[in-house]
């Protein structure tokens, strides 16, 4: 306000005397002032500016500002993390309070234990599709799709996050019930904020960059899961094994220093609430460490894992299955189009009937939360000698356990039920169209599977010594985690749960026997080219991904690019004038266009970036319509050709190799394609779709066929 | 013999009959046995064939061979591996078992602790170059070159492999005194055990196969850090950090099957040979859970990176200019050029006078070995404590503490004797022409390091605190963990030692700020463009190393082709005929020709291999000389070429995706240089040697100035 009570040039001596700002910044303000009246606060906000702009030139003599901004993806998704935690928590003391004051009244009971999640999962559902309808589903096949090169934009709007956000907080408030996790969407949170954090930081520097690097990409998918977990190592490991082809190990220091990062600060803010006394391991077990398993216990966890390859092949097909029911179902299709809610809020109501304490869920230990459930499954204490001895005084650990063992049941018989009743509510609950994570639950699935063969063992060693007196004590615990890491390695085709699960419990003495569980379980499941967990997802969402639409169509890789390349149909010629290039400039919004000699021939000279074609038309402005762009400008030379023999494969690699954002495909010199990641993108859905007509083609042949034979 | 006894087709009919062999091979046998009369016990060498070839179509329908050669390539290195140890420890005991049978008689015991290592050590020198005389130093900066595409033949034959196997034997023998490890030249061996078992596997696979796989490298680079340390998943990011610029992520599940394989069975082992009760880590640790450290001790830990990041600095200044200066000091070149042993036996005997027990070794535990040494260093007990009270009841434990505080020394003195004295003999060890690893002294330096500020600590907070009476305990050990990584880690500059301290002690507990000390110094280390250890060597030794020559020329990445490249020598014209294509296969060894339209104009139209070329040539043997190439052979496309625009970096990042032997460089459609991984190392070495002249031409005229001005 005071610089309009002074003549222009007082108010510039005046700010850069007494205000610190520079006479260049005072004189710029001072223009802005005048052009732009209506915005407020003027000197304020500029000194604002002239402030951040030398905190940051100072700052970046130290350290890269990209540094800066990995550190800070790291604490940031930290922080949301943890608020989220707090959030569901509150909200599951709050059901839980309302529950135990209903005691004594059963129908008021069951509406509490039905409604309360119903409804939640109902919200969420409605509000996150009403503000990004991609926001439902896990996130993480879009994401692989965004790391192998496909550009997703509206899956890192701030909107989409926001959605994502409330839906996911509403959706794990719903507890065990529900029986959904917290990895995937954040995965893909961290990637939005990732996102977000660039465009900032990009701004911050001065340079206008829309698009995301590949490397906040592959850096904010180790950070997601390290903050969810605090587990940074198997954050790293997720981050290689999502990429697909290649993984540049230049990423590898930025996406472990945001992962530690992202890791400590969730920790960090355990201690500070008070949670834990110093930065442990989220599900801390405490297994003797003397002799934690024997030599010959190795062949039994060899056999945990491939019993838990073959479970989770199960599992995927009817995944599968159930995916492909629910699209193909005319009034389940219907109801998805246009009633999601009540969808939502019907098959959560029917899994709350299944879990509810008094009746089927009182054989399931339907009363632990998530988290309980997995820290009741880890633990030492076996649940088989537990419920023999029933006089033995019940510590806090043991009241975990009372749920498995309650009046009279054995802890095979509740681990049977939960085993049977959670599968089929797992494969129902992934058609949820509410944004929330499967790994989770599959990790606790494949915790109950090993813990069931471990008390099984515990019961048989047992028996077998109980003559000679010293039975070898056998750990449970160390089988459900070894199953938990192979069961969930299997489901997703990775290895990164070994790690995960030992990172999780701080329990390295198991670490063989894990890796080796996984590793038997993943070469089960990855056998015949089965598709995993995510490719599944990306194969019925038709998203164009590379290594998951192989294992449909296989012949994609080696199709030969003559084959599917279209002709370019924006080319810049040598003669071209200022009119001509306006033209194209307003009908194409392509960056780099390919120069070639003439329309007819088409021998590809070089190539030229908008910007300069830009520059070209400014400088030309005025009246030089006669101007030709050969005259007056140097194109770049073009450094990489592929032929149109080259295979869709080779020209995949080769883009993600130099990270180039467009090739040219040309054949004797003559120019016949253009491969960017949106004609990728174009190719794959083609051929997707030609593959797909000709299997339903094929299919509706094979079911006609049958009833008339 | 049977054979000669009886007619040819009884021969073939008794055979196929009574032995099971098919009729073809025993016909096959026969002819064998005609043609080859010399070669003694047909018969028997037929049916072990025939059994080898049933058994492997038997075992390849349910796994694929290469498989198999993964596991048996973590089997056979971890066997290795443990009988190198075994010996180790003997030869370890037998010098121990002499030193004190001569307790009393000192001019003895010196002569017997100096003379062991120097004779091993010369032994090892001399054994090592006579068969061998690349097989000196640790290998590991090869093995980055082989994995970075280079074909180095010579560092994969089987006599290298022989005079490692015996040099670090011996070199491992000399003990604490020469201070060297193992792990970086069982990397390279475990990569010459790959290298063999794939030629063994595409043997048995009947094909002819002489240059091992990419992945086979990949995989081996895991099994050997694996094996040697029963880490498997350090191990696999050993791989990751390693490879350069791109980690094929297909390499990474059987990288880590391979690696699980090799740790297991090098636990095992140590399990059937009575050493441990159960599968563990190699240096198991067992700090207590509850409160492995203070939030507020995080802070510690972030100082004791910044610390490791700045002591690597001044060793990898001192490694780098003892390097050079061997290299250019006139009578040590001259030694070093004839008298190699002399030269390794002296440089040890030194060392073994410093550390003579009765010397300074009486304040550095000179008598423990290298194990000892770390186990040491890395417990919980606290040292400082210990000396204050001698009469504490001294358990196993407190023998290796008897070590670090002799009669009336604190364990400050002797841990700052320890890396003073450390320092110097480390960077002398670096110069010694045997096969031995530089990691673990490092390690265990860093270790060293970390217990000096651990001690501090604990011995500061001792004092402040014991007015109050309750000193919150601080465990040294956590400390020496992560100086151990941090150290380690910043002077390789990688992160995977981090992991590697976590698995080598299964202590899970401080896995945060061990991650935390290992980055910070990490990024200490890095800056300002510093060359790595291994960066370091492969600048020395010249060899054609891309991102360690950056260091030395930055420019090299950015280079154009034009400027570097060839022109081809050996084309194929369209019009080519026998005598031609003849003398073109006589004249040149490589596998994938152009093939041009004519020798003037060279225009590109395809490629033909060694093969096809051949295959025409016996087609046309007798008498076919008019033929031409181009009537008779459909040449294979070009898919991808490069212009004389591309720069180096893109060249070799294309050349690396896509895995493809050669590239062809363009201009207009004219061939102007083909690209192949010898004309990469040409290209590397051309411009290393202007730049070294260039330095050195700089250098003298700047040492000629000096002493005029």
């Amino acid at each position: 306000m005071r610089a309009f009570q002074c003549s222009p040039e007082k108010a510039v001596e005046y700010l850069a005397m007494n205000e610190g700002l520079s006479v260049i910044h005072a004189e710029e303000m001072l223009t802005a002032s005048t052009t732009q009246p209506w915005k407020p606060w003027r000197c304020l906000r500029w000194m604002v500016k002239e402030c951040v702009q030398r905190t940051q030139a100072a700052v970046s003599s130290v350290l890269g500002l990209h540094w800066l901004c990995y550190v800070a993806l790291g604490v940031v998704t930290a922080l949301v993390s943890f608020a989220m935690n707090l959030t569901v928590a509150k909200l599951l003391r709050a059901h839980n309070w309302l529950y135990s004051q209903l005691e004594g009244h059963a129908v008021l009971q069951f509406l509490c234990w039905t409604l309360y999640p119903a409804s939640l999962c109902a919200l969420s559902t409605s509000f996150s599709h009403s503000i990004c309808p991609h926001s439902a589903g896990s996130g993480v096949p879009e994401v692989r799709c965004m790391l192998a090169g496909v550009e997703l934009p509206d899956y890192l709007s701030i909107s989409h996050l926001f959605a994502k956000l409330v839906g996911l907080t509403c959706a794990l408030a719903a507890g065990s019930t529900v029986f959904l996790g917290k990895v995937g969407p954040f995965v893909h949170l961290s990637t939005m904020l990732g996102a977000y954090l660039h465009r900032l930081c990009a701004s911050a520097a001065g340079k206008e960059e829309q698009k995301p690097k590949q490397e906040m990409l592959v850096v904010s998918a180790a950070v997601g899961v390290a903050s969810c977990f605090g587990a940074p190592i198997s954050g790293v490991l997720f981050s290689v094994e999502v990429m697909g082809t290649h993984y540049a190990v230049r990423d590898y220091y930025p996406s472990l220093l945001a992962a530690a990062c992202g890791a400590l600060t969730f920790r960090l803010l355990s201690v500070l609430s008070r949670e834990q006394e110093t930065v442990q391991a989220l599900f801390k077990t405490t297994y003797s460490t003397s002799l934690p398993f024997q030599p010959v216990e190795i062949l039994a966890f060899a056999a945990l894992g491939l019993l838990c390859g073959a479970l989770s092949c199960v599992y995927l097909f009817c995944h599968r299955w159930i995916l492909q029911f629910v699209r193909t179902n005319r009034i389940l299709a219907k109801i998805m189009a246009t009633e999601k809610a009540l969808y939502s809020g019907g098959v959560v109501f029917l899994l709350a009937c299944a879990t509810f304490p008094l009746s089927a869920g009182h054989f399931m230990a339907a009363k632990l939360s998530m988290s309980q459930l997995l820290s009741s499954l880890l633990e030492e204490t076996q649940g088989y000698v537990l419920s023999q001895n029933a006089s033995v005084p019940q510590g806090a650990e043991d009241l975990l356990w009372q749920a498995w063992s309650p009046s009279g049941t054995t802890i095979f018989v509740t681990l049977g039920v939960f085993l049977f009743m959670k599968l089929w509510m797992l494969v129902l609950a992934c058609t949820l169209p509410i944004p929330a994570g499967y790994f989770m639950p599959v990790f606790i699935y494949g915790a109950a599977v090993g813990r069931l063969l471990g008390e099984g063992l515990t019961h048989v060693s047992a028996n077998g010594t109980s003559s000679q007196g010293t039975a070898p004590a056998i750990n449970p615990g160390g089988y459900a985690l070894a199953g938990a890491a192979a069961f969930s390695g299997a489901v997703t085709h990775s290895l990164s749960p070994a790690l995960l699960a030992l990172e999780l419990t701080g329990q390295h003495t198991h670490a063989v026997p894990v890796l080796l569980a996984t590793l038997l379980a993943n070469a089960l499941a990855r056998s015949h080219h089965r598709p995993s967990f995510y490719d599944a997802i990306a194969i019925v969402k038709k998203l164009p991904h590379p290594l998951s639409l192989v294992r449909t169509c296989p012949k994609l890789l080696s199709v030969r690019l003559g084959q599917v390349i279209q002709a370019p149909t924006t080319v810049v010629e040598k003669q071209s004038g200022v009119t001509h290039i306006q033209q194209l400039l307003n009908s194409s919004p392509e960056s780099v266009f390919p120069v070639v000699d003439c329309q007819e021939s088409r021998v590809l000279l070089g190539s030229v970036s908008r910007l300069q074609l830009e520059a070209f038309l400014h400088a030309h402005r005025d009246g030089g319509l006669a101007k030709k762009l050969v005259d007056h400008w140097s194109f770049q030379p073009v450094k990489i050709q592929l032929s149109a023999e080259a295979t869709f494969k080779q020209a995949y690699s080769v883009l993600t190799a130099v990270r180039e954002q467009c090739l040219f495909v040309t054949e004797r010199g003559r120019l016949v394609g253009v491969i960017t990641w949106s004609e990728i993108k174009r190719i794959m859905e083609e051929f997707t779709k030609a593959t797909t007509l000709h299997h339903q083609t094929a299919e509706r042949m094979k079911s006609n066929h049958i009833p008339t034979s």
